[in-house]
């Protein structure tokens, strides 16, 4: 028997400082049940944790000022991305593609510049990400009610709990990230807490015997595209709850979405 | 008002076998309405069509000989990538990732090696994914009742139909790839129709005038992903429904999950 999943969004939520405590700012606007998973965008983590930067204040260095020539891009921006990344690794066409400090690779090292509050001020990816997820769920109530946590699911990184028990919601931090090879950006789990991130599939074969060609799926990753979907036309929406998924909600807080980086040594496209 | 997704799988569908008609067998078996988009495995797509092969019937050529040798990979599936693909992007640690003929890059050029009926058979991606997406979806009966759709959307790309009439649901065929930078696999959109595959933001700014950091957002792939959520504990459920995104559904099948495909000259990371 298949899930169903409900994808809904949490209305209502302020316009966030920092300072704020996002847990509980949504657990009093959302009717949160064990096994929920609550997804939040980056921005709202990043404006709570005083991750906004003024570009009047930004020194550019030199390697800032003529790679921002280069490309045709603000200067402040630049300094900005170089000092949250730890490897540049794309620099032409205009594009600037680094691998961040956390071991993100994306654009502009994720520094948002729109939709902030005030003109002249960016954002910047949380410092950990992970953290900020176990911090967010620590404020969420624990549920009482809901369909059950703990369910043995069939990858050992699912809890297999013979007791199920009231646990928090899992949270997902999420941001649009670009992708090699497709048009278009997708939301992806930069942060994560109570979740198990990845199905591992390895070792696990077909009806015949045969390895699953799928080794792993990535399951933070498809929580937070769907999520995405619905806020994409309403981008003052920025946390969603998504329920339906408690076979992936665990216990402990567990590896995060750093699981879903892949390493620079195994990776053939950097 | 954002809207509130539902994900649920279509139970009960058969075998597949080439020939069937996938568009009949899933309306007999689910209660679509106006506005729905029904995701489906390229699995059951691929042998609807007939897209499986026996491994013993195929020659490898001298290059397949080697590839397969240097990768430790069977020849005869080495031989099938290669002629389904246009270009070899790496070919190392095991790992063979090509362009295809429709120009998706993956590995082993998408040929899937497990849960297929009969041993030593392998299933190649459909011919061209879109074309399937648009046989299907005109088998699928016009929905009378749904929610309605051609709603005004933010995107040019949206149907702003001021008169909405019923529809087919749109369909899209989704398979899971490997990604760069990110461990996991995630699903993706092959083929599609009766979707806007991109919610296109460039040229319109925030509140302050300034420009939207994501210039478009990849609404087919985050859709398949979103799907694949309800699918990953039971790899038997091939179609899955989502309700809710009417605003993504266009009475014409539209340009195709190609427009997420980006350009050879366009990618920086080949």
């Amino acid at each position: 028997m298949s899930p169903e999943l409900r994808v809904f969004p949490i209305e209502g939520l302020p316009e966030v400082e920092e300072g704020m405590k996002l847990g509980e700012l949504i657990a009093e606007r959302a009717e949160l049940k064990a096994g929920d998973i609550v997804v939040i965008s980056q921005k709202i983590v990043s404006k709570s944790e005083g991750r906004v930067r003024r570009l009047a204040e930004i020194e550019p260095s030199e390697q800032a000022l003529e790679l921002a020539k280069k490309l045709g891009k603000e200067a402040e921006i630049v300094e900005l991305v170089l000092s949250e990344s730890r490897e540049i690794l794309r620099a032409e066409r205009g594009i600037l593609v680094t691998e961040t400090h956390h071991g993100f690779v994306c654009a502009n090292a994720g520094i948002d510049t729109s939709n902030l509050p005030e003109e002249g001020t960016v954002c910047l990816l949380p410092l950990d990400p992970d953290t900020s997820a176990r911090t967010i769920r620590k404020e969420l109530p624990t549920a009482i009610e809901g369909p059950g946590v703990g369910v043995a699911g069939p990858s050992p990184l699912l809890s297999a709990d013979p007791h199920p028990r009231p646990l928090p919601p899992a949270v997902v931090i999420t941001d649009s990230f670009g992708r090699a090879w497709r048009l278009g950006q997708a939301e992806i789990a930069i942060g994560c807490a109570g979740l198990a991130p990845l199905d591992d599939w390895r070792g696990r074969t077909d009806a015949l015997g045969r390895e699953l060609s799928a080794t792993a799926i990535a399951i933070a990753d498809e929580i937070a595209a769907a999520a995405d979907l619905v806020r994409v036309k309403d981008s003052g929406v920025p946390a969603v709850v998504i329920r339906g998924l408690q076979l992936y909600v665990i216990a402990e807080d567990g590896p995060g979405a750093a699981a879903l980086r892949r390493p620079a040594e195994e990776d053939l496209f950097r």
